[in-house]
C-alpha cells in the first residue's frame, strides 16, 4: 500500500500502534495537540513538532521569509494552547539549499523572534543542514501546563455543548494568505476556569477538529451549520474544511457554557460561539441545516499524503 | 552572500547572536550537543535535535529504513549521552513522498524502536508530512542529567588531557554503512565520576570535535597523531576528518587521567586513549608528528552547505 492510499491519519494509526503505549509518566502520547509529560511537581511538560516544507505547505513568493518563520512558530503555540499550557523553549530546525542567501536565513529567523518575544519563548537550539532543493523549517516547542488545568481532545461528553472562538474560513478565502491570530490568551482562560471538558485548535479545518475530538473523546456530534461563524469573505465549505487557522473548538457540559462563554469575551473581546453538541457515539457527526436536513459531515480537512 | 560562502558553523554562529542570551535557567542553549534546562530540582532537562535529508545525508540504496530509523535516533542518543545524560523521549518527524510504500515507512520506524526500546526511550509524538521528494526524518530527543555530572564543551583547561574512546575513521573507511557503536555507558560512567572537565562527541570527526570543544573551552590543543587511535581499516586522513562515528572526546586534569582510563576500560571493555593536551588559547591547535614535526589542523570535518 502507498502512503496516498492511507492517508496522514491512518498512517498515524498503524505508527502508534506499531510502537506501543509509553511509560505512564507520559500523560497524553501520540495523537493529542501535543505531548504532556508528568513532572512530578503537578506540572506537566508539553512537547510538540511541527514541520513546514516548501511546495507542500507553502509556496516561497507568496509568503515573505519573515512570514513564514512566524507562521512555523504559530502552529506550535497553537497546539501547547490548545492544551492549556504556556509556551517556554523552542528548537528550530532550518534545512536550505547552499544557494539561499543568508540575508533570507536572517528573516526568517527574524520572524521566528518576533513571534517568541511576544510569546516569551526562548530559542535554544536546532539544527541547520543543508536541503537538495526545497525549503525545510521543523520546530519543536516546549512548554508547561498545571496538571490540573491540562485540556485534551479526549475530554468530550454526551450532552455537551460544542463552543468555538473567532470565526472560521477567513484564510482560506484569502488564499492563505490573511494574518493569523493565536487564541493563547483565550486558552489559557478557558484551561483555567476548569468549566471545560475537551479542546483541540482548529488548524487542519473545523469540521476535522470535531471529527477528531470526537474519535478521541468517542462520541458522536450534531452541529448546525447556522450557527458557525463564518468570515465573512468565506463559504461555508471554506469555513468547515479550509484550516490553517488556530481558532479553539472546546466543550463545556451546557450548564456551564453561559459562564464560560461571558468569562472569554469580557476578558478577550473574542466572540464564543455556541455551535453544536456531543451526542453518542454511535450517532456518528451530523451537520443540521436551518431547514432541518440532516448532511453528513464529509471527510476532509488537510491531510497528508492524500 | 550565499550560505555555501558562510558555512554551517559561521550561520549558526550569526542565527545565535540574531536569536540574543536565553532566560538563566537555560543553562545551555545553541551551540553545545544538547540544550539543558533547569527544572528546578538539581535535575536538568536535556533536548537535542538532528535532522537526516535523503541525498544530502544517505542514499536510499546504501540503507535499509531499518538502519535508517536507527541511525537517525543513533545520533540524538549519541548527543544526550556528550552532556553526561540519559535519553528518555523521542518525537519522530517523517517528510515522504505521498507514493512511497507504507510498509517501508513501518520499516524505519522498527528502526528507531528498535534502538528506543534497547535504551528505553519512549516515543511520545512527532509528524508526518508529505516531501515533494527526498525522504526527510527529523528526530527530538529529551533526557535529563542530574546538574552536577553536566559535562559540556566549554570545560577544558589549560593543561588538562585530552582522551577518546574506541577509535577513529571506521565509517568514513567503509563508506559509512560500518555498524555504529553510541558510548553511551561510557558517557555516563565518565559523567558520574567528576574526573572530567568537557565532552564532545565526534559526529562531525575528531578534528571538528577538538576544534569545536576549544572554542567553546577557549583553549589550544597539542595531538600527537601516532596516539590517535585508528581503526585498521583507516587512513588518518579518516580518522581525523571521517565523522558520522558516536565517539566520545574528553578532558581531565592530568592527575586524574590514570583513574579516569581504567574506571571507564573495566567497566565496559572500551578503550580509552590520551591523544593530546590543552594548551593556551594563543597556541591554536597542532598536531604533533612522532618525528616532532608541527602541523596545523586544517579546518574540516563535515560541514553543511561548504
Amino acid at each position: 500500500m502507498r502512503l496516498y492510499q492511507l492517508g496522514e491519519f491512518g498512517l498515524i494509526d498503524r505508527l502508534a500502534k506499531l510502537l506501543g503505549k509509553p511509560p505512564k509518566e507520559v500523560r497524553i502520547g501520540i495523537g493529542d495537540d501535543a505531548a504532556a509529560i508528568e513532572l512530578g511537581n503537578q506540572k506537566l511538560l508539553l512537547v510538540t513538532t511541527d514541520t513546514l516544507v516548501e511546495n507542500i505547505h507553502f509556496k516561497l513568493k507568496e509568503f515573505s521569509f519573515f512570514d513564514l518563520g512566524s507562521k512555523a512558530l504559530a502552529a506550535n503555540i497553537s497546539d501547547v494552547a490548545a492544551m492549556g499550557g504556556i509556551p517556554q523553549y523552542a528548537l528550530v530546525t532550518i534545512g536550505a539549499h547552499k544557494n539561499l542567501r543568508v540575508e533570507k536565513v536572517e528573516e526568517l529567523y527574524r520572524g521566528i523572534k518576533y513571534l517568541a518575544k511576544k510569546y516569551k519563548i526562548a530559542i535554544i537550539g536546532g539544527d541547520t543542514i543543508q536541503s537538495p532543493k526545497e525549503l525545510i523549517l521543523s520546530i519543536t516547542l516546549l512548554g508547561k501546563v498545571e496538571a490540573k488545568h491540562l485540556l485534551t481532545r479526549a475530554g468530550g461528553r454526551v450532552g455537551d455543548a460544542i463552543l468555538v472562538t473567532g470565526s472560521f474560513g477567513g484564510p482560506a478565502a484569502q488564499n492563505y494568505r490573511s494574518k493569523f491570530k493565536i487564541r493563547w490568551e483565550e486558552a489559557r482562560i478557558i484551561a483555567q476556569s476548569d468549566l471545560c471538558t475537551s479542546m483541540i485548535d482548529s488548524s487542519d479545518g473545523l469540521a476535522r477538529s470535531v471529527m477528531e475530538l470526537c474519535r478521541a473523546s468517542q462520541v458522536g456530534a450534531r452541529i448546525w451549520l447556522q450557527h458557525i461563524p463564518i468570515d465573512p469573505k468565506a463559504t461555508l465549505e471554506q469555513a468547515l474544511y479550509g484550516g490553517e487557522e488556530y481558532e479553539l473548538v472546546f466543550t463545556a457540559p451546557k450548564t456551564k457554557v453561559q459562564n464560560l462563554k461571558s468569562l472569554v469575551e469580557k476578558r478577550t473581546k473574542t466572540k464564543v460561539s455556541v455551535v453544536g453538541e456531543i451526542l453518542e457515539n454511535k450517532m456518528g457527526i451530523k451537520l443540521f441545516t436551518p431547514q432541518g436536513t440532516v448532511l453528513s459531515l464529509k471527510k476532509g480537512g488537510y491531510e497528508h499524503f492524500k
